[in-house]
């Protein structure tokens, strides 16, 4: 194999970025011989991550591969030399190194525990490139291992229930990424996700039948620990709990009965942390819980409650006078100082949101901030261990470029060494009022992808045009898992008019992105029965319309005579606009549900495409533009800025500098 | 409510048409005060699909509607009502009618029994439509009943597995159409996939860990009920049990041991028909198979047993002797007889296909014809009841007008009404050699819905023009089950290129379909180890393409210098080829597992692209061709249409035409 010569220089799309990379010559074709030798230790996990590996190569390259696992590491293509299992239950402080040597007549992955060796093997499939005859992994030396210890995904289910295929798939790309926590937000006041057998009305009358059998939760456990992936459950207590009051109105503190809650936001309605048998309740349920969930943390939430129900309980009152509670959060820390005992009792270490702190708790509590860096770092200087999640609401429908440049420790913090080791990591959070299983894939990713890399690698990787280059790839090797981030526009479009031909519709949506969880929130009043049909949930949030048109617009404002590329590409891009926004406008006006949000839109969208070309030419030909154009022009660029459709365009930005530079 | 007045004409989208639909004026808004009323029978199977109709309805139209179905239909804008359940297990004779009367003020849906309100819930959803200020159900009048009894399609999960969630959507994609059988191939030579908890080593070492369990294949007959669909399970014997031999080498002719096969076509294997220990083991395993298909019918296959290894084992070569036995024929009919009695004491019909024809049988086995229309009405002459399969294999890669117009019993058969009412209808194979999970929709939709019509409707209606407008709507009604006909080429030009970037594969992917499933055999040696990740994966069977070219050069064609619009549109079809072949021949140098297939099949599409603009350059014209260039055009079509890469175009023979009209 003389491959070094005429194999390509290497191209870098591995995501999240090694900790450190050295490339070499050439590299290791892959033929239909390619075998793998495990010569060290091996158990059912690693075998099991091999053939999944192998079947993915397989695939990659079309070469049929044989999936023996061999002892002998000397006709091996890839020897894993792993050293033992790793934890039994993978803890926080689980060994994920790898490194990784590549040359054109082997490759060898070498990892202290099968979790390392996942992370490598995840390494390698993307390292496989092609050339003109086919193809090869590239000569690499890598040593690898996470800057973070908790890198995590949140998937809310309460507030819509996703099946256990779009959950597998889901930790698939969680994988692939090198993330390592599902957390399950299994509970919330719209319902109630997991089965108890010992309360068995929680799913009965709780989850309009809509949750996890206890086989199926150890499943996806199971799964989740195949791919080197926690699985943490939250039971968010004591608010965001109608629906465990459904069935059990004893444990609330009011007197019922209650119904599934259909509204979002914060409820009045909590448990009742004054009576006994409220914490006979949870120790049974969470007993039974952890025979399901081995992970040694447990989320028990804690956000949002009101007080409110306390206050209008008597009863409750009385009771806060008769300790000395001087407001509701005391009444709180006195719930979670009980509800740590039970924790404690099955042997899980307490996770809550930032409400949860509380002077009164252990140290091993861990704080997930839902409210920012501030609230972090002031856990963190009090003592407490916590997980970064404010910057990463996707629901907040940011740009990828947004959430990847929110560090979770940032170098210049003011924390001390001791207290920056108590920051554990980030967790992305996929809330579910908005979403359904036909959505979420295109809310969780590819954005995700750019946050695993920013809990996993190095600080000092942030360049945003080479994450979007490497993004745009890792998109497409997530779909492999049926994920359906990249599909589910063209799908939303097609009920949306009751048609297939939707080229033009394409093009419309290119460039447009959902709005905000909120402002689609206060525009559309959602709740858990609102049909989630509308171009709003057909759209992706960042497409790669914003960051191209930024830097398309850049690079031509550098020297608009010049730059004659991208001025023949924009003006392409402008009449593509042209031409799509007229054939839009008659599918706008069949279809009522689209005509709803679109109508305004598609008459902004033509009118962008013109300010666009106009200002191009302007600029390209250096002559001013008419008397009042460019006031004109950015009025009509305010107007669409404006809130409508629960749709925003993602281009404004660049079509405001194109105008601003026109003289 | 003036509706009447506002609305537009009917837009006839039903797919299958009705036996008989009457067109009023105007029709009944849908507003979010629509509300069901069943104010006769009901049952849970009544009330879960009325509760999933009005949540698609709701989806289709953004309105949010209440899930409370009334008793008291004065203020119900649909009111259902049903005389009784139906059978408690569907029969082959189940009453499937309906009727289902619309007007501006409210709708009514009748039959006898909940299956009928299935098919009729079916139907009201097809005729929601829109104006511009919204959406609608046309003022009809339908009686409805279906043609034939019997409409199935078979999916081979023994080649390939299919996931419980493929599984379900599909079901979900019959019940839309009408179709009332999922023949479901469970066991082949290459898997054996249902659980046996008497003989645990079939799925044990027979399956690769791809079965269903026993309590998953209940939920999906219980959801095919709920779907008034009858599961039929096929359980191939003697032959095509290679995957029962390697746990129970036993029941075989040969002395083993046995692996799971890998490749595809007749094996020599068969179950040993001559000891008592094999009826016994299928009595057991019959026996634990009739406790999870409550069915009438049981399949046993019985097709492609060439008698191998009979003939090279003395021992029944010998036992052939003894009981006068001609031919391995007379030894499988032995077999069938001890068979069938065995179906019997369990209380199962016996379908096979055509090979278990045999005098011997009685006349309440159903043949299965893989043979032909001939193989079938020889079997009703006979009077065996049949189902005709021949023309409706999806692996043949036909267009839909073919399936469409193969009819189960034409009017001009030679049958007696008699024989004719043995003709009990006709099944749509999915034979799972070339396809799985991620392919397997786009094998199957639209076309399948095409045959479904054949099925149910009337036999004169087979307008070929109107069935390809239909099942346009009807391909994106099927979509939000969550089937991925539509999206899954996009995944696999993605996958191939490794890049978002698809627009130009897409014109390329438009023109191309799969070979059949013999072309392919034949030129990839195909086997259960193959990966199926090549272009003939991504591209479609019957793209569009085929049929609008078809039409478009056929209007063009009457008259060439005067219908300019068909001129334009064709002109500009062959001018975005060429702009993308350019694009794609970049992407395929790029792509080796590309390359393979599409570096000849795109130099040819820019070839088809210059040759059909260059004819209908002339025949607009009204000028000729110069000299040679019809001779050399049409040699070049000849060449595009040899086998090459396992794609075949779909638009060589409306080119053929352009360049056959030119002087």
């Amino acid at each position: 194999m003389s491959a070094q010569t005429t194999l390509p220089s290497f191209n870098n799309t591995l995501m999240p970025q090694p900790e450190k990379l050295t490339v070499g010559q050439g590299g290791l074709v892959v033929t239909s011989s390619f075998s793998v030798a495990a010569p060290q230790f091996r158990d059912e996990r690693l075998d099991g991550a091999i053939g999944r590996m192998l079947h993915r190569l397989e695939y990659q390259t079309g070469v049929p591969i044989g999936k023996d696992i061999l002892k002998d590491p000397a006709n091996a293509a890839l020897v894993i030399d792993v050293k033992d299992a790793g934890e039994a239950v993978q803890s926080v402080d689980e060994d994920e190194s790898y490194s990784l040597n590549v040359t054109a007549t082997g490759a060898k992955l070498q990892a202290n525990t099968v979790v390392g060796a996942l992370r490598g093997m995840e390494t390698l499939l993307q390292l496989v490139q092609a050339n003109h005859t086919g193809y090869f992994i590239p000569a690499v030396s890598i040593e690898d291992t996470p800057r973070f210890r908790w890198r995590g995904l949140l998937i809310d289910v309460g507030r819509h229930f996703e099946p256990v295929s779009v959950i597998e798939r889901t930790l698939d790309g969680l994988a692939a990424v090198k993330l390592n926590v599902f957390h399950w937000h299994l509970t919330d006041d719209q319902g109630f996700r997991i089965e108890s057998k010992l309360y068995p009305k929680l799913t009965g009358v709780g989850s309009d039948g809509l949750y996890y059998t206890q086989e199926q939760a150890k499943e996806v456990v199971a799964y989740a620990r195949a791919r080197g992936i926690r699985v943490v459950p939250e039971f968010d207590m004591p608010g965001h709990s109608v629906s465990w009051f459904v069935g059990y109105p004893e444990i609330s503190s009011g007197p019922g009965p209650y119904k599934i809650r259909r509204e979002f936001g914060i409820s009045d309605e909590a448990m009742d942390p004054t009576r006994d048998s409220t914490y006979r309740f949870l120790d049974g349920f969470i007993g039974e819980m952890a025979t399901i969930f081995p992970d040694p943390y447990l989320h028990i939430g804690g956000d949002e409650s009101n007080g409110a129900q306390w206050k209008g309980n008597p009863r409750i009152v009385e009771f806060m006078h008769k300790h000395d509670m001087k407001d509701t959060a005391a009444l709180q820390a006195y719930f979670n100082r009980h509800l740590l005992k039970i924790l404690e009792k099955h042997h899980k270490h307490m996770v809550g949101w930032d409400e949860v702190l509380n002077p009164g708790l252990p140290k091993d509590v861990v704080v997930q901030s839902w409210r920012g860096e501030a609230s972090l770092a002031a856990g963190a200087k009090q003592g407490y261990q916590g997980i970064l999640s404010a910057p990463y609401y996707l629901d907040a429908m940011k740009s990828a470029e947004q959430h990847y440049l929110a560090d979770p420790l940032p170098s210049n913090s003011d924390l001390t060494p001791q207290q920056r080791s108590l920051i554990l990591g980030g967790e992305v959070c996929m809330w579910g009022e908005q979403l359904y299983e036909r959505t979420i894939d295109s809310r969780i990713w590819p954005r995700t992808a750019a946050m695993a890399e920013r809990f996993w690698s190095p600080e000092n990787v942030r360049d945003v045009n080479d994450m979007y280059r490497r993004l745009d790839v890792m998109s497409v090797r997530l779909e492999t898992f049926g994920l359906t981030h990249l599909t589910q526009e063209d799908v939303g479009l097609r009920a949306l008019t009751g048609t297939t031909g939707i080229d033009a519709m394409r093009v419309f949506a290119s460039v447009l992105e959902p709005v905000s969880f909120h402002e689609r929130y206060e525009g559309q009043h959602t709740s858990q029965l609102t049909p989630l049909d509308r171009l709003v949930d057909a759209v992706r949030p960042d497409p790669p319309s914003r960051h191209e048109m930024e830097v398309l617009v850049r690079v031509f404002l550098e020297n608009p005579s010049q730059h004659s590329g991208e001025q023949h590409r924009l003006l392409a891009i402008f009449a593509e606009w042209t031409t799509a926004g007229s054939k839009v406008q008659q599918l706008v006006v069949a279809s009522p549900l689209l005509a709803e949000d679109a109508t305004e839109r598609v008459q902004q969208f033509a009118q962008l495409a013109e300010i666009g070309s106009q200002a191009v030419a302007h600029l390209a030909s250096a002559s001013p533009a008419p008397t009042g154009w460019k006031q004109s022009s950015l009025a009509t660029l305010d107007a669409a800025q404006k809130p409508q459709g629960l749709v925003r365009f993602t281009v404004l930005g660049p079509l405001r500098d194109l105008v601003n530079a026109t003289q």
